[in-house]
């Protein structure tokens, strides 16, 4: 291993050093997902329904759920079919299609339990069904409220980051810099980044991939209702001291960032994540004003021009 | 940039300085919500439904809810009179009117899955009408329960801020002090106050708008049984040092409260904010007495007099 | 004021030492709750209705709800009399008490959203009370749910403490006990204690009651399966040093006790308050062995000898 | 006690070290459940339903809510067979197998809010039971939702943990790993351990158990999307420095693990115990590469080689 590498050089966050060190694909992608594989957990062991479930889009969450309603509906229509005809009390279906149709409308009032009337459970096999049809109505209908629920009350922060990380003058010296805004009306409090510099490194003759924590001008700010300009010095401490557009290319460097803060709305904490890769950091740009001018004297921000970089 | 600043010393909070400086409006309202805002976030983005729903007053929640019912109702009802007659077996009625208003209250009796049964859908069309309002009933009444628990169970401090800050007499020198109580009958622990002022500087010959952190002589309190009085210490550091009412005025100064809490009730931790604009903070006077005296030897402070200041 | 105070003596715990200063009661009861008085604030400002719901014993949340139903049903019951003879069509009640049994039957089967049908409503007014009973009943019905996952979901340590604390010999020096363990099946993780000694003293020919910070031993244990012995040292730079029973006494001294802790089942921070007042602190004893043999070597302790101390 | 002990060990984790002293079995399970009895809580003292309610298997949970629902019907079948005859309207049963028969589907349909009709209650005393069935179901159909979200929504970490420890080369010198992997497919993130040696020390011509905190190489890592080499390096400082397997096992040593992470799905910490006792500790090994070759260069592991080890 290297010699003489100080101790706040993460050298792999952790995993093994050697594939990674190959790989010259993004680890993070811009949406905050990793770009690994993990194989080798079976298919139920790594499962979560639960997750699947908070996470899935609102227009699948009631398909999946009206899909349910209905197959559960055909299924005990079918199960009523076949207790036979005077099974239902006050049906007036002769043929088995009519019949099989009654069924289902006699489940969807039992399932709901409705309970009209005009149609009612004659004998033992089918009150039983019944009996268990109102347990699975009660039980599934129970399921539908806690994981609305669990959708509903699950924080989640949407964070916009500017499209690309600039290199600019910054206090006679110069700095990395991205910027960030929060997506929601709701406020975030506490807001903290972590950036992380990856990149490859020659060890010994070797590719290796290593980890820097990048030192930020401030590591948290308190209240968060406009942007924030995540500043990274470029001092002589700095990996980035004195390194160019192609050496970062050639390094494959990728900036890594995390977030945390407090939402005030659900009273949690939230936890974001993005990357810039080299190609996403302008060397000699610096952001552009977001600032509007109002009558009143309030301070107003333009989110649209979040993004907006001009040269330094 | 200016030199020799201090690097405990926040510029900006993470917003550039320029527009902020300009703006002579309190940057935080004295409920704790910000004076600032961000356009450019189409409608559907930051919209936030949730938040919306949670922070709205229980009156407007509930007639939120019974209007959708009302709504939903009508809408039914009118799908149940465009079934035609004959399609609810037992209805009695002839003329139009009277055929929507029973289908009108054949879909409470359905969306509310009451169904007396005097009324009974008949045919295909009218059945599967009640199969989707009894999956709609069910689905909205799964939300109306999760956003009921959702607006229960989110922890809210209420916190009483004495209406002035005072600059007062304190160990020898002066200190900058306010006065907080707990609204709430429960108990909030390890309460922790952050007060950063705010104001407007002279830099290079610019007005630029500066935020200092204030040292407190004591930044967290275990419990808060009663009431605290924050107090920052104003000794040769800091940046109040020398400054009276008038001073205070032209640099535009902004007392910003930020403080976080553990309540016992919801077991979850809770914040709040306040401001106090200079012409909020009292030079020369200190907070009166709150307590009472009670003749078994408890404790006892009135509320009612958490802002009552005198001369010092 | 008084000179050469250390900073780490929280004078007043952040309110006015005066009044505190001349109570001798307690400040902490043994459940942990306050021994104070806030007044003042307005019946309905205070009043926190679902604090109250959360902590009210089981009994009395029962009761509270079977009453509602009760009386809600009472009231619709009423209604429904009042709609007059033919508004239940079904109806063979002819005696006005007769019908307003009937109508509290029929409210029943409305509001829990049953429907025999038997009785059905017949007319614009009481089909209109029926659609506002069926909100209720849904509503109510809603809330009930929330409060009750409310009441499931709030985490709440449940501590043994032991009955005294005892100075006794520790590591050539002395030290202040007290023994603590979790009464509850579920994992307590991350147990951190902070210990407070308030007591008067005399300060410049007055009695003022002052806050001292305990240093402990260890301030947190990591797994708490067992029990823990929490200790003071009472060395040179403890306020304990020096000090026999009777001067505990003089001082109106209190150990004031805060735990928090992970509970895993809750996946939550947990708080406890506890104190022990002068004459609770026994001096020259210590805690007897909690530990008992069991064959297979498996540690085991006895929870019932928590509070055993012997002579040291 | 023994002379020039050092602070930071921590002698018994809290509880006296007398018995546990003794114990040769491990302190803390593989699965993280301690290996400890705590005796004389009385039983519904220590009884926590709500935490066996959301630790059972599901099987059991449906398990004991349909045989509650069974029971309840049956016992309600009961009240309303000793109405006796008549007080069912509609009923067409005459023997009493069939009567209590008929009154079990009568239960079924009123506690699940059916109600189709063709039974109706008839009298005051059935009424009156109707209406405690009624609120009995909505109140059981509260709890069951209750409970089904407090399952939904508790954060359980699934963590792998190798087989084995290792004692391998590290930087020069030696170190002591293990390796973990999350098993979920939500991310966790900010993933802390916590490595403790507990080991029984010769003091004074005593058995006596310590407990040593093992500082690691590094304490956490912010991203675990693949695995974790959790590494105390074995330095001049290290109580493991010189020490052997035989020597390992005459102290009757055990690696303790405790990890804590954020999850990001439930926005919650989780939280993760386990144990290597002498015997899982492998010396002169290391783990094998878990990494495998894809063909579009993302990095990829098989978690089925975690705990595969290899001659070092």
């Amino acid at each position: 291993m290297a010699k003489g590498e100080t101790p706040n050089v993460n050298e792999d966050l952790g995993f093994g050093g050697r594939v990674v060190a190959e790989s010259r694909k993004r680890f993070l992608n811009r949406d905050g997902s990793f770009n690994v594989e993990r194989r080798g957990l079976s298919f139920f062991r790594s499962l979560n329904l639960y997750h699947l479930v908070l996470t899935v889009s609102w227009a699948r969450f009631y398909l999946f759920f009206a899909s349910a309603y209905f197959l559960v509906n055909l299924a005990f229509a079918f199960g009523y079919f076949l207790c036979g005809e005077g099974a239902l009390e006050g049906s007036t279906a002769r043929l088995p299609v009519e019949r099989f149709e009654e069924g289902f409308f006699f489940s969807v009032q039992t399932l709901a339990t409705i309970g009209y009337g005009r149609l009612s459970p004659h004998g033992h096999v089918v009150n039983i069904l019944v009996a268990f049809e109102a347990l699975f109505g009660l039980g599934g209908f129970a399921l539908v409220t806690s994981l609305l629920f669990a959708r509903f009350s699950r924080p989640e922060a949407r964070l916009l980051f500017s499209e690309k990380a600039v290199v600019a003058p910054y206090r006679g010296i110069t700095g990395l810099m991205f910027r960030i805004a929060n997506a929601r009306t709701s406020q975030l409090l506490q807001v903290e980044a972590t950036v992380t510099l990856s990149r490859l490194q020659d060890v010994d003759g070797q590719h290796v991939r290593r980890f820097h924590e990048l030192p930020l001008e401030r590591r948290m700010v308190l209240f968060f209702p406009l942007h924030w300009v995540v500043v990274h010095p470029i001092d002589a401490s700095s990996p980035l001291q004195g390194v160019d557009a192609e050496a970062l290319a050639r390094s494959d460097a990728e900036i890594l960032v995390y977030l945390t803060a407090f939402d005030e709305t659900f009273s949690q904490s939230v936890h974001a994540r993005s990357s810039y890769k080299f190609h996403e950091v302008v060397m000699g740009a610096r952001f552009a004003d977001m600032f509007e001018k109002r009558d009143d004297g309030v301070p107003a921000i333009d989110l649209r021009r979040l993004s907006l970089i001009e040269p330094a």
